[in-house]
């Protein structure tokens, strides 16, 4: 099961600092898009917290009352926005949060310094 | 013109520290999803790095090779997402960003220190 490339997003400062890029944006769109739903969010979450790192996708389906595709689909969406990588061993996928493209995210939404600071 | 109530996200603590409540998620995609747009990111940066704290429409429109009303469009979902707030002003809107939702969003994708830290 391939992975998609994590965004390049080491080029981008804070929204605060300057007008963000055209290039840029088009890269980092879609990460918040992926966010930008209610059970992805839950499931990014789920996979961000999973105490040993990972979480299989038969204990993140049950926790929902929607359809294994359904849950499928919304995980492949954070797969191909390279929010998560997927890993299949034996019947089942195992996901794991990228935490560099969380740190990146988090820190475009975080305020740069004071030029005087 | 009135302004959307910033979503009440101080309930959040951030995704890698447990599963978030459909309650919670429900509130905060939205932003999330506002954010996931090339013209709508710019936008943002454009507004949060405004030297004054604000950015005049008439400011804003003449950067994208985009119609008035779509750039309305857009900045009208940065609005009703709570990310902006607006004030018309004569013939003008200004917009300007809302410092408190990018921190608590930026807060939810920053990773929870260990237990242990």
């Amino acid at each position: 099961m391939s992975n998609q490339s994590p965004p390049d997003v080491s080029c981008c400062p804070s929204l605060t600092e300057r007008r963000m890029p055209a290039e840029a944006a088009t890269v980092l769109a879609p990460a918040f898009k992926a966010l930008g739903d209610p059970v992805r969010l839950q499931l990014m979450s789920m996979i961000a917290s999973a105490e040993s790192g990972e979480i299989c996708v038969c204990d993140l389906t049950p926790a929902f009352d929607l359809t294994g595709p359904t849950i499928s689909h919304h995980l492949r969406t954070l797969r191909e926005a390279g929010l998560v990588d997927a890993e299949r061993r034996g019947t089942w996928v195992y996901y794991r949060a990228r935490p560099a493209i969380l740190r990146q995210l988090a820190a475009l939404l975080t305020a740069a310094p004071a030029p005087d600071a």
